[in-house]
């Protein structure tokens, strides 16, 4: 099968490759993370102060005596010292500043909890490099860019906080995140229950590993969106692959492929599998944005985006040059919804704020979530999980290989009964804001 | 005060130097275990088997794949498969045959809940050393000692014991363990309590970090246990250093304290402040090992040795010389109870089984437990607390630098309500049965 098998699976959660050129395995799991503004667009400017705390490189071993700077943001305009809060972004794989930006429903309940708002940039994100240009150099420089360290950032920062804020020292604070942020904020919890009464997590999977849950589930619900949000939509997906292939198989098909799906640059064969997991991403991230109201988390969108998708993929059974032109219409619909572009950039994705070559390293590490697609239960190719090749790729790339079951062993899989105030939630908006009156 | 501010308050905890030269101050928070043997002496021999298991050596990094073979020791003669149970000791400071020779306690229960025993050897200790012999070569070589390296290899191992052992799989695993041990087995559980469905934490000072407890909690609680266990004899101890300073003040005084202490080797002027210390170790010892029955943990000993000490230490109102020849006969009860021993060597406090360069290290990095005495609250040498020169003795002796606060950060101080089935008792004599019964 070789590193094609991967491919695709790998995409199920977003990865935003940029520019850069990873292996392909490894740009696939992705960055996974979620939208979490309830708000519609545009975004109001937030108002928050930029500070930065001295953290140290590594909080499990004493023979580094390095520091870096780690970014966070406070927002206290509705902060009271008597009877106040404090809610603690957890923050995950990008610019803390995005981020901060598009968690609407933080700055919606602030004012209800009194609440300060404080989002942690994660190290080797946005701004908090521990060793600056060079982190990502090489697998030394990133030995430390676990969650673990994440989440001992956390809790130094929480307690510097709370040492340093008059008034803030006996505050309850929550810890809040969507997707892996929300992944460390159940775990926050779990691991520093002294340090926060609670966490809500958005969107987190923290079943997604090993076998807790089967590897096709996630594209699974993918598709489901697609199938329900319009006739014929999913099945219309499904058939384009096999259209692609074909219509790829001569230079004049590639050649009539570029211009109708409208690309930058010049399609090869050797771009098809990218090309296809490009268009699988796309589905993929609109599902995970796939809002009732307009927003611009990844892209400018409309209200049920995957709605205004499937207006055009309602016919499968067409010819695979009219299929191809209905997907490029889809395609233009997450891309272009402004009307500015001008051609399509298979190279991207989502947000370049998204910090493709950490989370590429985490996923090689401890996140290793295995997904998987048959073409059946769901939309896409049919790719099976493979560890063996995610490991060869992950050895290549960054010279490490991923320890699939550590998570699982750390932080209990789904052996997590014991611990408590954790909400897990779709997303942001659904949640109860009687849970966060009743912990602050 | 230089270095001798540090030396006596730390011993507060018993220094196993043996042989080994330290630098004074990091003897001194010493080893603190406990002993665990219920029954008395001599021990019944203990039937196990001596097994191993490959550890990573950096759980929280990915940059070494370098292993070890951990040691730990099964005891399964009373084990069921159906509805039995699994002891897991965690591993302290030492050989874990010895802590396994010395903590009847599980071996008494072992047959009431059919229980498995298995004592985890600590990684540094013992036989299982992650460089081997130059495990404690630098701080290099000492970065994974740590006592979150620990909790990780202890999941990793039961992780394996309930893969690798049919019937094991879903029996629920109880952690138990003594001082240091203790804290470890209390941590355990509340950082991984998908692990384990409780935790037996015995004299285990968790809270004897930063200025959670006054800093001379400890050394007046010894002191009381001599104070009554006999008229006069804290008070006696308590006159018993400035005789010693004056005796010590001339050659000849020397030389009469050699003798009169039946010391292996000739006093001089540098060494009285090391006997100072090594007396106060010994009632910090014999505190420890005060049973109402006859044992043999660190030393042989009588049912209630301070009782039998004290009546050597009955009037402080005598002279210098007088006072001090007391003091040898209430050394020798510790030292020779046996009478077996031809002098008294102020090189050695208790067994060599625990590990002294380990602990040394760990009270350099994590373990900061600050100790101090007043000489009127004890019967100690006034020392205060001196964080700032511990700290520099540590960066001359392993070129690393103590946390003081980390451990408060990790496992949250006095901040451990949301924790659940931790049993925190003096000693494993007075652990009610009923608690591992409803747990097992």
């Amino acid at each position: 099968m070789g590193r094609r098998a991967l491919l695709l699976l790998l995409l199920s959660f977003l990865a935003p490759w940029a520019t850069i050129a990873l292996r392909p395995a490894l740009r696939a799991l992705g960055s996974l993370h979620l939208p979490t503004n309830p708000t519609s667009l545009p975004a109001v400017a937030k108002n928050y102060s930029v500070l930065y705390f001295q953290q140290k490189v590594d909080h499990f071993g004493f023979n580094t005596v390095k520091t870096f700077n780690q970014r966070y943001l406070v927002a206290d305009k509705y902060w009271k010292k008597n009877g106040g809060s404090i809610l603690f972004y957890t923050g995950n794989e990008g610019d803390i500043i995005w981020f901060c930006n598009n968690t609407g429903f933080m700055w919606d309940v602030a004012e209800e909890l009194k609440a300060m708002l404080v989002f942690a940039e994660h190290r080797y994100y946005g701004e908090s490099l521990p060793f600056g240009d060079n982190s990502f150099k090489d697998s030394r420089h990133l030995n430390f860019l676990t969650s673990e360290q994440a989440l001992a950032d956390f809790a130094e920062l929480i307690k510097h906080l709370k040492r340093t804020i008059p008034g803030a020292e006996n505050q309850p604070v929550i810890a809040i995140g969507g997707s892996y942020g929300g992944m460390l904020a159940a775990w926050f919890r779990m691991k520093y229950p002294h340090m926060v009464v609670g966490a809500l997590a958005a969107s987190a999977p923290i079943w997604q590993f090993e076998d807790l849950v089967p590897c096709g589930v996630f594209m699974k619900i993918v598709t489901t969106d697609f199938r329900k949000s319009g006739p014929h939509c999913s099945e219309s997906i499904r058939r384009s692959w096999e259209a692609i292939n074909r219509l790829s198989n001569t230079g004049s098909g590639l050649q009539w492929l570029t211009g109708a799906l409208h690309l930058c640059s010049p399609l090869t064969s050797q771009d098809i599998q990218h090309l296809k997991d490009w268009i699988s991403e796309t589905w993929v991230n609109l599902a995970m944005v796939d809002y009732p109201y307009a927003s611009n988390f990844l892209q400018p969108l409309p209200a049920w985006p995957i709605k205004v998708v499937c207006q055009y993929l309602k016919n499968p059974n067409v010819s695979d040059s009219l299929l191809l032109q209905n997907i490029f219409q889809a395609l233009n619909v997450y891309y272009n919804y402004s009307g500015q572009v001008k051609c399509l950039n298979i190279s991207e994705t989502a947000t370049s704020s998204l910090g493709t070559l950490g989370w590429s390293y985490q996923a090689c590490t401890e996140v290793v979530m295995p997904f998987c697609t048959n073409g059946v239960d769901d939309m896409f190719e049919p790719h099976s999980w493979n560890l063996k090749e995610l490991s060869d790729d992950c050895f290549q790339q960054w010279g490490v290989r991923p320890r699939p079951s550590w998570i699982t062993t750390m932080y209990g899989g789904k052996n997590i009964s014991s611990h408590t105030n954790i909400v897990f939630r779709r997303s942001f908006t659904m949640l109860p804001r009687l849970v966060l009156n009743s912990w602050a």
